[in-house]
């Protein structure tokens, strides 16, 4: 309860010196003070989001799409395929993509919308048929929320278009976007970092389990 | 309509080679096939999501909380904090760690539950004062779906407690967590992409405008 007390004391007091607070107090630009006891029991309240767009992909369905974004070996013609991630145009969005071309990657959230179920334990597309892992150790698809996260290559950013068109997807035509973030190597990329059950597989371009080919008929007429 | 008729009749195929398929026939393990025309307006409609569980930081306010996990600069201390996931007890998740041990990281998608409201162009906590950015190319937490996505160095993995001890927290206590995934350096680290405006800045570690010094009194107390 000291908290909530704080709390109240020092929003007022940051209200304040915004108000009030000269140009060379950078504390006058805090945001004010909110603490987290109020919020303890939020985290059990389901979260209702709206995607802010959708997936343009070669593929239709899910036979015959990649693992990973960066694994193309099993791909159709064996290469990245092209798509694009296209943004609502009545939600307010214009100008969001600004400064976005500059980036090599860009993360994208997405829902994915033609999973159904999960199991707390799974059996990967790849190492040993019979071990099965924790499904928060592994990327399967069917997760107790169908949060899909891939790290996409931006070839050309079109902003008045809400339109960013990426290589190297992973994702269904049709799948809903629900955030997209630049990639930032700083705090992304971690190369040298133990991939656990992973890094005992090898080559991480070596099959899976399932034989992509030959591909579905809507990817081989593209090779 | 086409595709519903080929997807239809793929579909009940699939489930016959299923039943039928020798071991030796890798495609007998192929999922049905379900071709994602009829869900082709789907994006539109919201995604509802329960979370899974919390984080146990020592951030207990938005101040003092860095901006990214690995910039601990700012930081109390400025060592990176020590934090938990907490998983919750009642929604089936026993196993889903296991496995999970191996990997120096993992990454945490969470609903940045105290941020509300967002705008098309932000201006973020480095760079040029005046210079606005489009929020999709920034990893600024007010945006559309208030989405966090955190690599977490993972320190110790509690699989029967559903609970992972991590460093490098920038989250709040109380963040609701709706996803946990493996790092995996061949499908997420991209040491060398470009990071536009962001490599103009030079240091990832340099001051932000806000001057985290001397730090929120719940923090200072921990150095």
């Amino acid at each position: 309860m000291r908290h909530l007390g704080v709390c109240a004391l020092a929003a007022s007091c940051a209200g304040a010196q915004a108000l009030q607070g000269g140009a060379h107090d950078p504390r006058a630009s805090r945001p004010p003070l909110q603490y987290t006891a109020p919020f303890q029991d939020r985290w059990r309240q389901p979260v209702t989001l709206t995607p802010i767009g959708w997936i343009s992909s070669p593929y239709k369905e899910r036979f015959g799409t990649p693992r990973q974004p960066t694994v193309t070996r099993q791909v159709a013609g064996r290469r990245a395929q092209e798509g694009t991630i296209e943004l609502a145009a009545d939600v307010g969005l214009r100008h969001s993509l600004r400064s976005l071309e500059g980036f090599d990657y860009c993360w994208v959230i997405c829902y994915m919308h033609m999973n159904t179920g999960w199991r707390p334990l799974v059996t990967p597309p790849r190492g040993p048929r019979k071990m099965r892992r924790g499904v928060f150790a592994t990327r399967a698809p069917h997760r107790p929320n169908q949060l899909a996260l891939s790290a996409l290559r931006i070839r050309e950013v079109q902003a008045e278009e809400l339109r960013i068109k990426v290589t190297g997807l992973d994702l269904l035509d049709g799948t809903p976007v629900l955030d997209i973030k630049p990639y930032i190597p700083y705090a992304d990329a971690f190369p040298n970092a133990a991939a656990g059950w992973v890094d005992e597989l090898g080559s991480p371009h070596a099959p899976d389990h399932l034989d992509y080919f030959p591909p579905p008929p809507h990817l081989e007429s593209s090779e």
